[in-house]
């Protein structure tokens, strides 16, 4: 196996320049600009004080995220959501994939009836549109949990751990962390891995594009997931402050 | 008549600070960030090399114009029109005269057979969207028809005029130009004009909210958006060099 | 510049022949036949004892507008709207119009918490329809208040102005009164112009077709507009007895 | 047995009064505004020079009904489907048999590859708005036929026979025909019958509302049926010329 | 007239083979696989506790139906409903005659303020899926309801009757009974008919596809049909024993 | 760490009973009940010889999965996707999730321009149906495509290996196999895993539901999963003959 050469130059093991950049709009209670190289998805957090209908009177709260990307975001203009008149599948997957992660993360308890809409969008993407809306998503969402409580909303604080997400995968052959649009398009295969502070995974979704991957990959590509979530833990933290 | 103090402590014939971002993103033809203020609207304009199936054969393009909010661009979070499933009212109102405007100033036989579409989608929404689309989208479409005769896809400049936007309206009965959102829902009456870089009228869009308007207040308010345009005609200038 | 032939013969500041005939259907509690010239809106007004729930309680009452066009009613068949599964944003933003120009006339307060919808449906077309419903709609809605006050469900007459509109436009260069199809079709702009009985603007909407139009000429066209709604209110004054 | 006073105070097998007037709108190639009583109908019929994609290049054409109701063509204020987005399971099971209906008369062979769709539109219901749809669009369709034998679009009259269609129904245990609303809505069953002016029967619906209908009473009625339609067929040849 | 001989082989007043059986869902309160020859329908009845919004309060139940097949159910396979994102006029037609005659035969107080819905879905498709829908349909009701009177949920048995449906045709030129898909769709015309065992006629819904159908024809095909039910009110009776 | 019990009373690494029954439709080229317990999946594979737009001329076929379930295979019954007017974001992931595991086995060339489409709907769910899904829409595949080699339309045998998948979970802390719905919802976290019959993984799908996953459990999930998936590859074997 010849040595790789990613295209952008990085190591198999190593991030994109990620920043995390904090109060980006005026209104929503948290935001966050989440960029990983090129992938650049603004993420707000609104609060609203009552739950969904299934879930009232019962003194839990509910996070819940929303996922978009601008028609232009791509390489080619892609069709708006709206003028579509649906969400597609792929959009309602990734959002029901940022609730999930970041409902693992909150104690709903604590959170009282109060909802937090979590919304990610993507204003240029070169892969890793997912992965940057979680991370990003989790430091607007504990801005507003932070003002919130300023705001006596809430008590105590209902973030049990941190939660992030990175994608890994094969490209010639080679496992890689954080893959960039020419790396998730022209791999074998990849793996979007949400994790929690404390080392939990959170969520795994893998595919084998080009070919099935074999159980060595996948355990190597888990602890590449693994340093990466450190590193992102880290910038979370550095952001939220 | 008492002297007018608008909230934001502007003259009647001030218009907000008015930044025109060119270039800010990475894959669009041409691209504008237009902000009026507080209201921040990303402008993007595509090319693509064919034109709507009416159309073909006749040796003619088009430009179209798109409208999105993102749902946290204002004070109190708004549904999501994808998830929606439809765009309101509203957006298609808009979409509909940012395409008409955008077209009126465009050779659309020196186009050739492409198609422009722009999209402007709103950031941040302190009052004044629609004209702020409208002055950055004219910007975004000047840009990537620059690059179409650098690539040489069109042989001349389908540009005849510029086309700019503002609004006015009716503050404590006093006309007053380009409305932020306290001005926008406390006063009596509105009126989004755009026009040309040659003095023309190409579209007046006047509604008396709280009592008609009388004809001597709408001419004061044409005039102030003749002076506003004037001011965004020289800033279009710039940002286009 | 040519004196001016309209292809109908009509002087330039001559209404085409207006007929609103009143209590044409049945069921409705109001109801207006507006016919200019080959233009034939069906407007009814219906009364429901209760508001929209987000008015609920506040002793206010609502009117809206719905438009409609039957399917051949044009020279060419259109697709029906219940077929395709949604209304164009045309139609929306003549519904939209509708609505706020008469609410504009009326003391919701005085209302109550009724409800009245106005339809306005185009049984035949030759230019001119959003502006024959709402002369028209007019008409049904005071008709319908006129009932309300008779059975005793108000005590005292909403109405504070009469509304009506007319369209003005630049044909072969020349500002006209009141245009039909083929000078909507061939003019450079149009405008339509919604008008309170003491004089004021409610609303206006041009549109520089071919060319931007210039101050002068849309200064002639309010005032064409003027002259047309005043004959306008006559006839609505006949009509309503 | 009581005998049968109906509320209208006709006999049993007696029509409501028929108005098949022709040619009353500007546009259509053929219309008729079928008025059975107080429910009036306006019938268009809109020629197409071209057919569905899956009948093409068959040399053979096709015929299609629409239907649609005002929203206060009723007593009280039905909701537009255009703005509900969909055709109510109603109105698509009377538009597929307003074009079985009338396709079953038409030599479609003769008619060549054009399509004629037959808009059936209720302004005003008082019961037995599908067969005044389809007694009225059979003299719309002949009309717009006979046009385009003149225009010469067509050599021969595709018309085999006439088609009408009437209900009848059991009202206070007695057959009875031509229901109004009265009747439709406080009888115990009622059966719409499309025939064929040659005797035959296109179309039976037959439903019971309160009670299961007898064999003695579905076949009295399909007698009434027989004899209304006789009738139907003589206006209908009045309304032709 | 030639002797007549079925694709099938069968006499002209011949069912196919017709299977009822029952309790093939672990889940729902009442369901029967309706096999009648190569026509599947596997019928369930749920049951809810409660009514329709409209209906609520007056101490009245409500029994509904709904329709769908299986995409692969027909020779050709046929888009997913729920993909094309509507139910065809077709499907709409059926699930409402399905309603229509189960009601026609419950006791809608006797079954106090509960909901039953019947969900009839095509496994295998060779014509005559409405009336295997309606005759399991009512199997699958009648257990549900055996269910609720066990659990005491309601205390007497809401049936007055068995309802069942056939249909009937012309094929060759003689009326026969239960069309397989040859037959119906090479035949020249055809009629559903759902009986009550008390002899009557719930609904008849006939259509001459290839001629009108005379009289004594339709009251031929009445008479198969009356026969074809009266063995169907067998099955129905050995199956929920 | 007590001992396991499952309320099933399986051991750890214990599928439910497997039985694939083949050839249970009339009309599909290939079908296959999937039973993995009370969890019954019908899976059709219909054959069309030509292939998606984007798709045409390149030689090449297509794979696509369809997934429905009737609205009272579960518990309580669900809405009716066809009538709720849109597929849901589960169904659609679970769609997607199909199509991908099969295509990944299939050689698309050798496939020629043919596309099949693989329906999975299920008649009784307890849990894994989607696993189910794709292990019987394997095999009605398979016998789908046996059928087109056998009627020439493709000369070699496109399937390279075979694909099956299976569930996983954290139950009361334990790894355990196959879950059915009570392991579903009472359990800690699961994992779906579809592998290729020369051990590769294809889709990996792991969510922590109660609490994150440590990597020691999710490595002992893919072993099970392994076990799991070459007894699926045996019944597949025999079912496929």
């Amino acid at each position: 196996m010849a040595d790789l050469i990613r295209p952008s130059g990085r190591a198999a093991d190593q991030l994109r320049d990620i920043v995390l950049e904090t109060n980006v709009t005026r209104y929503a209670e948290g935001s966050c600009l989440a960029k990983f190289g090129h992938t650049h998805v603004l993420c707000t957090a609104s609060w609203q004080d009552n739950v969904p209908p299934w879930l009232r009177g019962q003194g839990k709260g509910w996070v819940t995220g929303e996922y978009g990307m601008l028609p232009r975001a791509t390489h080619t203009r892609g069709r708006r959501e709206a003028a579509a008149g649906k969400q597609s599948g792929r959009t309602q997957e990734i959002q029901r994939l940022i609730g999930r992660s970041l409902r693992s993360v909150v104690d709903l308890t604590a959170l009282g009836e109060n909802q937090l809409t979590i919304d990610c969008d993507v204003i240029q993407a070169d892969g890793g549109t997912r992965t940057a809306s979680i991370t990003g998503g989790f430091v607007a969402m504990a801005l507003a949990l932070k003002y919130m409580r300023e705001e006596g909303v809430i008590k105590t604080d209902p973030i049990q751990k941190q939660a992030a997400a990175i994608s890994v995968g094969l490209y010639k052959d080679h496992p890689v962390l954080d893959l960039d649009y020419p790396e998730d398009s022209g791999g074998e295969g990849d793996m979007n891995v949400v994790m929690s502070s404390d080392g939990g995974f959170i969520e795994i979704q893998g595919t084998g594009e080009e070919r099935p991957m074999t159980r060595p990959e996948v355990e190597e590509m888990m602890r590449l997931a693994e340093k990466g979530c450190t590193e992102l833990f880290e910038a979370q933290k550095k952001a939220i402050g």
